[in-house]
């Protein structure tokens, strides 16, 4: 059997975006504790954190801020595209389509060594993934799409594009916290799919799409919206009991958004989202799911299994909450992720670029020496 | 700096599909050597044993050549996406795009878990993938595509669509040869890619369309229309022995196409193409770009540099030569590459599926304790 299937003790690259001490629950970005970014830090400001390993001026932040929104319209094709897919596509397949073909009305789409053009895309990206969220949610109720205004921010000009309203204050403050909390996260396994992709040469592009694949994944960021089907099936707090029993009893003993590869205590993004998700509970009159949630999570921690694996709740499981309480689509928890990820992931590729090509090794296990046989004798 | 920047020495999984050894120029599927495949059998064949680990029977193969053929077809609305693009967009840009779209319309898009139905769905999109390169390269020329037949394989369905004429018997045997040799080639950088991405749990579209970004890149699948364009540039078979002096002058060491991570000696496949690329001169009347190629390999190999560090040419620099020779543009040459690789990376997807999430390390070295200061006092 191979001896690092999940290549948990290879080193693969050198970084300065992040650093985290899963045993003791500790995450920065770029030397700032990740309580602090949540506290004080607004999404473009991690961006720029992440780009230059430093915080932005006034003048660098708001030049950033504008940049981003004056290139968050995407083309009339990509929005052609999105309304001729089936409604009940999955909305990170229609990302990850819609993303992809960005590449093509992209003036530096094939532009594959220059890393100031690199950051200058990554940038468009930021903005138009945003877009390209909110054009969906509405393309899929059979709206039509609201276009990006040049003077708010990326968590303000989301929740403004979803109604075409002026956004709610509280609702852009929780959504940019949510967009600091997910931006940066080590060697996660859509970053390393971004860093692979990147140490072949390709694009930025080619790269952002290859992310958004692996995010995808229900073991990593799909698992957002995964756990929120959980607490929609669980429905009842007097039913977290039974239905944390049975399942146990089913032999089933993975519950999403509990446990992580690398935290081994408190996922500290978590405990700021508890907060976050208990804060708007009431508001938002959707109490209920933030009790089920916590019940759960409280159920588990008291089970002997959960205990002995050090299995907390990961930041999916209360981004879940948060994010439903925003009432946002289930299938849109995992493009947020993306649209918060995009930073970490293009401060990865631009670090990458110029790097060496990524390739472990196999373990053959087939069979040797066999003769060739034609067809009819076979 | 970070120990395994390439992972050269990481085992990440045990395969049974293929085995090289670089040191000998050994390759060979699931126990086939790959002088006898290219000799007697077909892409079909090829795709039939890396699924199931042995040669197909005379109906087995009769039936998986007809399911590939019935399923080619691409939707309407991939085709108006595929015109909707700039005509310079790069070809895998296109291709990559298209294949993240059929997701959308696929029946078991969104299946994630079942086995037998993403060895269904890689049939379906090696089929489609044929038909997407086909109706790009008519797009282009402004051209209507042409739809697939039911009762050609895949490299003549290919060389059907692209002209709409009955295909030629030599080109498609050509064409063939080269879907057989680039099927299939171990933990390689794209299919790599495809098993991360698998291994988060996401579909087999997010997982081939990540491996045409990594392939796209010119240190991977990119390298054949970069060395097309390197012969090209070279022009006249009297400017070899200039060009290369030049080169060498200028610093650059890096030839495309000559050289690879895992060969040490010859590549085989690089031998067999090379034979073909000889057969195919004369009746295609390009017998020069042939010899260009030929004597640029021969100088490289008198320089000590070259000698040295045991650089070949790889299957890249060869299959410039056949692709050329088959009146392909250059921009298709890596679109090409994916039509076969679908074989080996759909393979390796359904191997990883349900299989431990890929997650290296990653080596800190940026700053620490950073205290947070307000943007008007930075």
């Amino acid at each position: 059997m191979a001896e690092q299937g999940g290549l948990e003790e290879a080193v693969v690259a050198d970084i300065s975006t992040s650093f985290i001490d899963g045993g003791i629950g500790e995450l920065i970005y770029c030397g700032y504790a990740i309580e602090d970014l949540a506290e004080y830090a607004t999404f473009e400001e991690i961006l720029f954190l992440l780009f230059n390993s430093r915080l932005p001026n006034r003048a660098e932040y708001d030049g950033l801020r504008s940049t981003i929104a004056q290139n968050a319209a995407i083309p009339a094709e990509v929005v052609q595209m999105l309304k001729s897919l089936p409604k009940d596509t999955a909305a990170m397949a229609a990302l990850r389509t819609a993303v992809s073909m960005l590449s093509a009305f992209d003036s530096d789409g094939e532009n594959l060594t220059d890393k100031e053009a690199a950051k200058a895309k990554a940038i468009r990206l930021t903005g138009q993934i945003t877009t390209i969220c909110a054009a969906w949610m509405r393309i899929v109720k059979g709206e039509e799409p609201v276009a990006p205004r040049a003077d708010l921010s990326v968590a303000e000009n989301f929740v403004y594009m979803i109604s075409g309203d002026e956004p709610d204050a509280t609702a852009c403050a929780a959504l940019d916290v949510y967009l600091v909390l997910l931006a940066e996260h080590g060697m996660n396994a859509s970053t390393f799919t971004t860093r692979v992709v990147t140490a072949t040469g390709s694009d930025m592009h080619s790269a952002i799409v290859a992310g958004i694949g692996a995010l995808k994944g229900p073991s990593h960021g799909g698992a957002n919206s995964a756990a929120m089907n959980m607490f929609l099936e669980i429905g009842e707090l007097d039913n977290v009991a039974p239905w944390f029993k049975k399942y146990v009893k089913s032999g089933q003993r993975r519950i999403m958004g509990i446990g992580h590869r690398v935290y081994k205590s408190n996922d500290p993004r978590a405990g700021i989202l508890r907060r976050h998700a208990e804060a708007l509970a009431d508001s938002s009159g959707k109490r209920k799911w933030y009790e089920i949630a916590v019940k759960l999570a409280e159920t588990a921690r008291a089970d002997e299994y959960f205990i002995k694996r050090n299995l907390y709740p990961n930041v999916d499981y209360y981004s879940a909450i948060v994010l439903y309480t925003l009432d946002l689509d289930i299938d849109m928890f995992t493009p947020l992720f993306a649209m918060s990820r995009i930073a970490g992931w293009s401060a990865h590729v631009i670090a990458q670029m110029g790097g060496r090509l990524i390739r472990p090794k196999a373990n053959y296990v087939g069979p040797r020496d066999r003769k060739w046989t034609p067809i009819d004798e076979r």
